[in-house]
């Protein structure tokens, strides 16, 4: 069933308005019609199961029939803190990362991040990131739009590890993956490096703020397969892939 | 180290010789000079240690230090059924595939598969599916180069699975697929339907004849997506991302 995030609050026999791009995507690509059923979500973790009452090309009315709680979410709140990787492949990293069931995607500048932002780029590309965050959410039928932030500087970045569950994935070896989360971990942050991998000093640092280091094993990842291979492993493993 | 795979048979010792487009790769973009090292595989299980012994635009010799056993091949072996999506989608599969230690694809013709190849152009294509393949092996450091094979119809797949330990993934349920596998298991067929994922008949077809039916949970994966993620899951639970 097609499927949009709402601004809350919504209550079931309240009449509910779309507008913008989601009710020219409702109008055009999908042709809905009045009678048809389609799902609200609060983006807080409740559906909302509707009927198309009207239909114009910029607004479409529903009426909202039945609310549930969203069953798609993970117990497991991963934030992947993303080596700035070149190219368009962070777009690739994001959508997927939010299919796997992220909950927030946050992009390092590390020592060997050949991609540099500054302040003003590094907010129109959170934008547009924010963006496919949004579309993959409704796409794979979220219940959350995960956030992109701005991306950090390293600095800015090594203290927050120091107070999360961290493990940063690297080539040099580490303990498997699949070995360092259970059911019972609620929160993880996943630290992952661009094209070049971790400098070893950068690797020191964060067992230094009692991150622990992880491998993916022996065959050598893409910096963008790295660390979908890794959230898919914490979703098994934690129980988030039944 | 840089990696190229050759035609066997390789010895300590001798000169190997290598040309084409590996050769232009070396003295162009890598620019390696006489006396530096990399790594020549044999694409059946072992890696030479090499010099480079002289560097010309076509052709460069080297001379064979050492042999060892490539150790970055999984004991699970693979088969990639996917079912052939649109656009360029299938390029992406394979390259990533390979990294996470896929054996052999095979493009099927599924009921919902949008594109449909002739003969000439499903030979075309995996020409191009191939070679795509043989640089994600170099690239990852694999010990073989895993096999595109033409695409297949419906009815030629499903034989196939009769004889083999088959999972498919589907969207409508199953049992988890990290339980599916255990590090005993050495082959494998997962089978991943296109865009519009399977129909309800022919997962009852792929029941029919002894296929399991596995769960990648409760997020809607992408066609692309899904097949990434159970390959990580195969080779965690098999002991193959250690």
């Amino acid at each position: 069933m097609p499927r949009f995030f709402v601004e809350p609050p919504l209550a079931v026999g309240q009449t509910a308005t779309i507008d913008g791009a989601d009710a020219r995507h409702i109008a055009g690509a999908l042709r809905m019609t009045v009678g048809e059923t389609l799902t609200l979500c609060d983006g807080q973790g409740t559906d909302y199961a509707c009927t198309v009452a009207a239909v114009e090309r910029e607004s479409v009315s529903l009426t909202v029939d039945a609310a549930a709680p969203t069953l798609t979410e993970p117990t497991l709140a991963v934030t992947l803190y993303m080596g700035l990787p070149k190219g368009d492949k962070m777009e690739l990293i994001i959508q997927k990362a939010v299919e796997l069931g992220v909950t927030a995607v946050v992009p390092v500048a590390t020592a060997r991040s050949i991609v540099r932002l500054d302040q003003k780029d590094g907010a129109k590309k959170q934008q547009r990131w924010q963006k496919i965050a949004a579309e993959a959410a409704g796409q794979s039928g979220r219940g959350i739009i995960p956030t992109v932030e701005q991306p950090l500087s390293w600095k800015q970045a090594l203290p927050r590890w120091e107070q999360e569950n961290t493990l940063l994935c690297y080539e040099g070896g580490g303990a498997p993956i699949g070995q360092l989360v259970t059911p019972a971990d609620t929160a993880l942050s996943l630290v992952v490096g661009p094209e070049g991998g971790f400098d070893p000093a950068e690797v020191a640092a964060v067992t230094a703020v009692g991150g622990r280091i992880a491998t993916l094993g022996k065959r050598i990842l893409r910096c963008e397969t790295a660390p979908l291979a890794a959230l898919a492993v914490l979703m098994e493993r934690s129980g988030n892939m039944e």
